[in-house]
C-alpha cells in the first residue's frame, strides 16, 4: 500500500493499514488462522437470513429495534445500553473517534489485537503501548490511575490470557475520567465479562462480536454495551457515518443466534475442550503453550521457529497465523477447530518435528 | 443527540449526525420516502444469499473478488479501479476522509445530499456550499477551475436534475489537482455515468449504488471507480477501518445482481415510466416539477404547503420526504413506486387538495 495518490492526505502518509488473516484461493486448507468457529450457523440463522433476503430492496432499520431488544435482554441492561455495528471492528473505530484525540491519548498492551493502533493512527490520535510482561501477562497494575484513554482485550489476542474481573475494575474505577473500553471478543470461551461492570462505571465500554462464539463472523456483527451516555456518543458517530451500517440480513441472523443462545454456548464448550486436548497433546511434543481463554492457542516449540512451522503447515494444507513481531516470532496462533482438524494439525506438527530431527 | 458523555471529544461538540428518512414502526405505509426500489431482488439475488448464509462462520473475502471482477466488466475497467463497500455512503466518507483535510476544503451544492456535510464536519474538513440557481440547477461553471475538492451528486438529490457528461467533464478537466466525486446513485434512471471519463482523468471518482437502481438498499453494497491510485488510497482507508466491510451474502447478491442487470435495467425503465406518469398527473393538479432523472420527483403546489402535503398523506398512510431547509420546504421529494402506488399517491393528494378548496 505504499504507492499512494498525489491527492492522498499527507495525514495519511505513513498510514499502515491492519493486515487481516492471509485466505489463500489457491487451494482448500484447513483455516486455524483467523479464529473462526468450525461450527455452521443454526438452521434457524440460515433461515432468518434467507427470509429476509426476500425483503432487500427495503433500508434496514437504523435502530436495528429488535436485535438491540435482545442484547439487552440477554446482558441484562437496558436498549439505551447497546449500540449494534457491522462487526465489533466498527464500535472500536468509533469508540476510538468518539472519545480519544490530540488531548486524550489512548493506551494498550504492546502485544494485543493488531487493529488498535491503526484505529489510533487512522484518527491522529497519540497512543502509548504498554509492554506486557515477560510471561505474557497483562499487569492490571500498569493501567491502575493512568488518566489516560484505555483499550484491553480480554481475554488478550494473540496470547489468550485473561485479566480477573475484579482486576479489569481496579482498572475502570482508578481512571474515572477516561473512557476504558474492554474488548471481548473471545469471552465466550473461559473469560469473565465486565458487563456487569457497565451499571456501576459510567466509563466503561465492553465490546462484543459474533463473529467468534456465534459462527457468524462472514455477516459482520459486533456490539458495544455501556452509559446510555456512552452510546448515546457512539451513535452519534454512527449517524455520522453509515446509519444503515447491519443490513437486514445480519440483523435478523443476529437475533436468531441470539434465540439459540444454548446451541452457540455447546458449541464454545466443544471448543474448550478441544482447547485442552490441544494443548496436552502440544505440550507433549515440547510445545509451551500459554493458558488460553480463547478460541485459539498461543504456543511456541523449542525445535522449529514459528515462520518454519507455519510455512511447513501451510505447504500441507493447513493454515496458522504467525505474526512477524519481534517479540513474539517465535509464536504461532492456532485456532481451534473441530477435533478431526485439530488431529489433522496435531499430525501434521509432529510429522514436521521428527522429518526436522532426522 | 444533544446530550453527550463527558468523555466526547470536544471536535465533535457540534457534530449534527444525519437523519435518515422516517421508518415508522406503527403502521404499514405506502413507503415514497427514501428513494427504494419498488421491485423485490430478483430470485437469482434471493437464492445467492440463502445459499451464502450457510457459510456464516467464515470471514469474508477482504478483497470481494469476485464482486470487483464483476463490476470491473460490466463497467469496462480494470479490477484495479474498482472498490466494495458497505453502501456507496461508505465510500464516499472513505473519499471525504482519504482526499480533504485542513488545506483541502471540498466544496458541493447548498441543496443536494444532506450527508455530505456531515462527513465534512466528521472529519473536521473545511466546505462550502455552492448555491443552486434560482431553477435549482448545478450551474458547472461555479465548480469550473476552483482548485478545491468538489462532490456533486449527478443526478442530484432531493431535485433529480441532471448535468450532461460534457459539462462533467469540463469540471473534471479544469481541477487537476484536486478530486472530484460524482455520486451517480440515482444514474440509471436517466443519467448520463462519468464512468468512462475514469480512463481518462486520474482526479475523478464515481460512486454508485446498488440501493436504488439494483433493489439492494437492505444489503448495503456501493461502489467506486477511479484511478488505480485512488482506489489504492481508499483501500488504505478501508483497512484501516474495516477489511470485511462488505458481508458474504451482500457480496454474493451483489454478484447475482450483476449477473441479472437486465432485470435491473427493465424495472428502471418501468420507473421512468411512472415518473413520467406521476410528474404529468401532479402537473395537471396545479405542481411545479422538476425535471427528474432519478427515481423520485421533487415538487411543489401553489395550493399547500409542503410540510401540510407531507403530514396529511402521512395521515392517509402515504410517507413521502419533506425537507426542513428554508429554500426547498415548499417542495416534497417523492419515490416512485409502482403504478399502483404511485396512482394511491396520486388520489390522496387530489383528495387532500379538494378538501383544503372547499
Amino acid at each position: 500500500m505504499k504507492k499512494m495518490s498525489k491527492f492522498f492526505s499527507e495525514k495519511f502518509a505513513s498510514l499502515e493499514a491492519y493486515t487481516p488473516g492471509e485466505q489463500p484461493k489457491d487451494m482448500k486448507y484447513i483455516k486455524l488462522n483467523t479464529n473462526e468457529s468450525p461450527f455452521a450457523p443454526s438452521p434457524s440463522v440460515i433461515k432468518a437470513a434467507e427470509e429476509e433476503a426476500g425483503r432487500l430492496q427495503l433500508y434496514s432499520d437504523p435502530e436495528l429495534t429488535p436485535l438491540v431488544a435482545k442484547l439487552a435482554e440477554l446482558y441484562g441492561v437496558d436498549k439505551e445500553n447497546v449500540i449494534a455495528t457491522n462487526g465489533s471492528d466498527e464500535v472500536l473505530n468509533f469508540a476510538f473517534m468518539a472519545f480519544s484525540d490530540d488531548s486524550h491519548p489512548i493506551i494498550f498492551p504492546d502485544i494485543t489485537y493488531g487493529f488498535y493502533p491503526v484505529f489510533a493512527n487512522l484518527s491522529g490520535i497519540p497512543y502509548e503501548e504498554i509492554p506486557l510482561k515477560e510471561d505474557f501477562t497483562v499487569d492490571y497494575r500498569d493501567y491502575v490511575g493512568k488518566g489516560k484513554n484505555i483499550v484491553i482485550a480480554n481475554p488478550n489476542a494473540p496470547t489468550g490470557l485473561a485479566l480477573t474481573l475484579s482486576e479489569i475494575e481496579e482498572i475502570v474505577r482508578t481512571n474515572p475520567d477516561n473512557v476504558v473500553i474492554i474488548d471481548e471478543a473471545y469471552v465466550d470461551f473461559g473469560g469473565e465479562s465486565a458487563i456487569p461492570l457497565t451499571k456501576k462505571y459510567d466509563n466503561l465500554l465492553v465490546t462484543g462480536t459474533f463473529s467468534k462464539s456465534r459462527s457468524l463472523a462472514g455477516a459482520r456483527l459486533g456490539f458495544g454495551i455501556a452509559s446510555k451516555e456512552i452510546i448515546r456518543d457512539l451513535n452519534t458517530i454512527r449517524y455520522s457515518t453509515n446509519p444503515y451500517n447491519v443490513n437486514r440480513m445480519t440483523m435478523m441472523a443476529g437475533c436468531a443466534a441470539l434465540d439459540d443462545n444454548d446451541y452457540y454456548m455447546q458449541n464454545c464448550k466443544t471448543v474448550m475442550e478441544n482447547r485442552a486436548y490441544t494443548k496436552s497433546r502440544l505440550q507433549a511434543l515440547g510445545f509451551s503453550v500459554l493458558d488460553s481463554k480463547a478460541n485459539f492457542l498461543f504456543a511456541k516449540s523449542p525445535d522449529i521457529s514459528g515462520e518454519e512451522l507455519y510455512l511447513s503447515l501451510k505447504s500441507r494444507g493447513i493454515l496458522i497465523r504467525h505474526f512477524k513481531k519481534e517479540r513474539i516470532k517465535d509464536y504461532n496462533r492456532i485456532t481451534i477447530g473441530t477435533r478431526a482438524e485439530m488431529d489433522a494439525f496435531l499430525s501434521a506438527t509432529e510429522n514436521i518435528l521428527k522429518e526436522k530431527k532426522q
